[in-house]
């Protein structure tokens, strides 16, 4: 038999804990934090303390140079922080005041913590929502809005816990499994939704639903006709032209950013001024009423755990923090993708957690970074989180000095602020790319979106999820297997159903399997398996072309527990009993590992691995060969 | 630049509803039922009645000889049923002679539409105590126990219709997903519990728990001290020994097999004669008593639909349902690998399905294939489901004539039995060698022993199967990438770490994936890669060793969803921005189909696709070497 030229290493397995550190390693500490920690000790400290609290990191760099580009953005920001903050308050039914009580403390909060460079702090709608549907359930704002509120922050003292948790677990995994599709899906449903509930205000209405499903809210409006304000309606549709007209601005040329980004605040302003001059108020235009100068009065006794209000609070914590998360890391993500820079996301949710900590105690509602205030602040050409704590002291300033001029503000100009943001996130051209790409991601999307806009936003993205869950889970339940042929003049096997020129060898089956092996796929490999070789013998029942030898290529098989390895010894018995002799193909580290543990090494031997097909199909056909001439010698003997 | 010998199929994807079928079919028809129908119709519907309804299909050749050895079988495994459906019954908390009965029509169905040869039906011991555990919680058997035996009924029948149900779906998927490890935790659990539970019968207890963990039964046991009858314990413990012995005896010489398989009936017709002459049911030995002549009478109006009850029998129902599908489809299996015949989990369903619910008509309760019944079966000879036949024409007597004979037997017996039964089911050495092999397959075998000795049947059912989920999931959330170098003298590209005589090129770094890239791996996939090219980049910091090349060997990437793809978008733009050059090496089929339709294909541009990791380097030192002249000759044009 010709000696192949290259073996299989069998050299001893790794130790149980050398494996299980490198394991654990892989699977919570994918990004390596002290991977560079071979310095001297000092230094590792600062590197460990620079890395826990990015701010020692830049800061010590920082020139009045990086400060005039980050002062623009700060400024910039500020001008979207005020008319968000009090919008998105009034979506989750808090006082407009801790809207922007919300973007004085956390900003800086993160500045600290925080290692991207670019995100921009700020309430975000769709927990605003998530919040006041949650919470709404149990205690009604409007009945007892003080309760509410101290319920609100206890529900983001535990998003802050709960995000702190995860960052120091190392479980930034948990977000990975909120997927593109999920997150496109949800985003435009909760768009959806959210410009559905802006009807409201655009209309003037008084009685509304607190249901959020586009049924029950379409007949809220319509039910309600009587109460219609068209001097509110027409107020509404003007200002969400001019915001749309802003938008559409932007995206002809790109360098007109800062006329969408200001154009919230002017709306704002033209809305006070409107009605502080025409006395709009007394003509059916809502106004937010009642904001009092002064900064952020401590919330921390206020915190209440009080046992019947607990699973809502600890529910609204925890939905709303993962789905804050899923934004601020994806967005903060892709920012840093631009710019080439890498965010940490374990790090991130520590960021986070604190600045959600901190805020519960300081009468702030839940924060993350919203995508468009991040969009801005990059556009903005901020460099570093300076200009989150440049938006701080500007919001500062507006709390001392500038919060009672904001009282003017009409609703209707909030309403039309939101609904334009909103009507930016329903990303139709995505959701047809993935019709074209993907139809189970499609599915997905479409499950969240649907999900979100009929029944409710929890059930919306459970949907989702699970949907993806269960896909992920039929991947690896029924991975490829494909058949591989020669390629022509090379020693190139490959799947002869994607190279139609590949051309099988005679006697001999060779198959790739894919995906790690383990009991959820592992039968459905033996019986596939067990299938080609029946195939192969069906096509022809001529002698020759009875399969004698099967090569198996295990490249692509990452891992394998138990019932793969028993499946194995199952279909080496099947194949001994069918007379046909089994050869593995350059199996992985890790494998090689438990097919040697669990004694299939020697049971099949040694002699049956392969480091490359060429070599495995070179020892099979020396047999064939072998058993060819003692046949033809035993017909010689036997004539 | 040299052109690669060979090149990457870019012909059209398939078509979306090619593809999707051909993916449905995998996942649903894995078996390929119809393969072969190609041939006339008279004779493909022949063989589709064949393949409903295996009856036809060895009915036809059956003759006189394979009938001496059925008989034999059939004979054999009756004198277990006897025994064995008594028992089972009293554990099940049901009359003795509705186990009777469960041995008499069940097997005739199973003879008609189940495809294993040598499968013996009957009922199970784990199946009824998980009955009269979850019914239990709700009625009283001792309080009502008409209305719990109907329940029960109502509880087979659903779990009929839910096996019958998972058949015609196609969903024999679900039984894949309890492992191996999950099986053996889960059987070795369920004996500790019954074996406790029988010491009630052992010391002749009168009071006893509802409860089956360990803690509360050996409570139960020492605190009712008082009731113990040394007699009925030495008679069990005689019996026990005596079982034992005869399964010693066919460990050391497996001819002896029935010495064991008719232990039981030994015991019982002991047990009976016993009681019967010494009167000894006078001195504290309990017997089962009044055992009415008679077959099954009809139960079908009392099938219990009643709301109050529903979420009980049907709990119970899908539950036992599958339990006693994972082990009847398991050891159909198993056997059937030893003699090299392929089972077919679907129909296999469907036959226990039909089984269940005709049984449930007819006063039977849940029957599926046991492992004892079926091994004795095996070893017996039996050759095909005859066997069955002949068991229940056995049954069929036994019910009409011998029935009241059985009323003497003793509880004890019957404990005896049962012990004997479970003691061979726990599986130490399986345990030890899942310790040895695989840590985590040991962890969820232990949540399932644990969980069901301490806690109760179906949490450590559920803890187990959520763990190997988890796994599962884990698996694919962190999927292995590896460094690969040449091997010198060859054209083989492997692992750096498992073969350490590779070397890795210059300026080019290639990596190897394997599992399926999609959302909730695609992070850690692009980070890993992008931590290679770092580590690659730290190691020397001369100009020489800087990559300039990133091949990445897809082979072993069975499939990629739309956040995949979006991540090789993201990757190429972050490598463009670090100068290197991406190039892709031999994808899948169904990896190509994708990247073409989501223009990824495009992007990067075919050139960039290699078909070898061999080509794809060759390419790329040409264009190294390429720039190096070049710089070269700008130097010396400088000069």
């Amino acid at each position: 038999m010709t000696s192949p030229s290259h073996t299989v290493n069998f050299s001893a397995p790794r130790g149980f804990i050398t494996a299980f550190k490198s394991d654990c390693k892989e699977t919570f500490f994918p990004d390596d934090p002290f991977h560079k920690s071979k310095d001297k000790p000092l230094l590792k400290l600062k590197k460990k303390i620079q890395y826990f609290v990015p701010l020692f990191e830049w800061l010590p760099k920082y020139n009045l140079h990086l400060l005039r580009y980050d002062l623009l953005a700060g400024i910039t920001i500020t001008s979207l922080a005020i008319p968000q903050g009090i919008s998105y308050a009034k979506l989750g039914d808090i006082p407009p005041i801790n809207g922007l009580y919300s973007s004085f403390i956390p900003p800086f909060v993160y500045a600290i913590f925080g290692s991207s460079k670019h995100l921009a702090v700020g309430t975000v709608a769709a927990c605003s929502l998530l919040i006041s549907d949650t919470i709404g359930a149990k205690v009604s704002p409007k009945d007892d809005p003080t309760l509410y509120l101290h319920l609100v922050f206890t529900a983001t003292f535990f998003t802050g816990i709960f995000q702190t948790a995860l960052g120091f677990l190392r479980l930034g995994i948990l977000v990975d499994f909120l997927s593109h599709s999920t997150i496109t899906g949800f985003m435009g449903g909760t768009a959806i939704i959210i410009c559905l509930q802006q009807l409201k205000g655009i209309f003037g209405l008084k009685h509304f639903t607190t249901h959020t499903d586009v049924v029950s809210v379409l007949r809220a409006v319509f039910s309600h006709r009587y109460e219609w304000r068209w001097q509110s309606a027409v107020v509404g549709v003007v200002f969400l032209a001019f915001l749309q007209f802003t938008r559409f601005l932007r995206q002809k040329k790109p360098k007109l950013f800062w006329v969408s980004a200001m154009a919230p605040m002017v709306v704002v302003v033209v809305g006070c001024l409107f009605v502080f001059f025409a006395h709009a108020d007394k003509y059916g235009i809502q106004i937010v009423g009642d904001l009092k100068k002064g900064l952020n009065p401590p919330s921390i006794q206020y915190l209440n755990f009080d046992r019947r209000y607990l699973p809502v609070t600890v529910q609204a914590g925890l939905v709303t923090g993962l789905v804050a998360l899923a934004e601020g890391i994806a967005i903060g993500r892709s920012f840093a993708i631009l710019k080439n820079e890498q965010t940490d996301g374990n790090k991130e949710m520590i960021a986070f957690g604190f600045m959600n900590v901190i805020g519960s105690f300081t009468s702030c509602y839940l924060t993350t970074g919203p995508f468009s205030k991040t969009a801005v602040n990059f556009n903005a050409g901020c460099r570093t989180a300076m200009s989150n704590i440049v938006m701080g002291f500007c919001m500062m300033l507006t709390l001392l000095f500038l919060a009672p001029l904001f009282s003017y503000t009409p609703l209707v100009a909030l309403s039309s602020i939101i609904m334009s943001a909103m009507l930016g996130l329903i990303n139709y051209e995505e959701m047809l790319h993935l019709f074209k790409v993907d139809k189970f991601d499609f599915v997905i999307c479409m499950a969240a979106f649907l999900g979100v806009s009929f029944i409710s936003m929890d059930v919306g993205l459970i949907l989702s999820v699970g949907l993806a869950l269960l896909r992920a889970l039929l991947y690896v339940a029924r991975p490829a297997a494909c058949k591989l042929g020669k390629i022509p003049n090379s020693t190139l096997y490959r799947d002869t159903e994607q190279y139609p020129g590949s051309t099988p060898m005679q006697g001999i089956l060779v198959l790739q399997l894919g995906s790690p092996i383990y009991f959820a796929n592992s039968t459905y490999i033996r019986e596939r398996i067990l299938r080609y070789i029946q195939k192969e013998q069906g096509i022809s029942d001529s002698k020759s072309d009875v399969i004698e030898h099967l090569l198996l290529d295990l490249s692509g098989v990452s891992s394998i527990d138990m019932t793969g390895i028993e499946t194995f010894v199952e279909l080496r018995r099947i194949l001994d009993a069918k007379g046909i002799k089994l050869a593995i193909v350059n199996p992985r580290i890790e494998v090689l590992e438990k097919m040697t543990l669990a004694k299939f090494t020697d049971a099949i031997g040694k002699e049956s691995f392969y480091l490359s097909i060429e070599d495995a199909i070179q020892s099979a056909r020396f047999s064939l060969d072998n058993k060819a001439t003692e046949e033809s010698s035993n017909d010689q003997n036997v004539a």
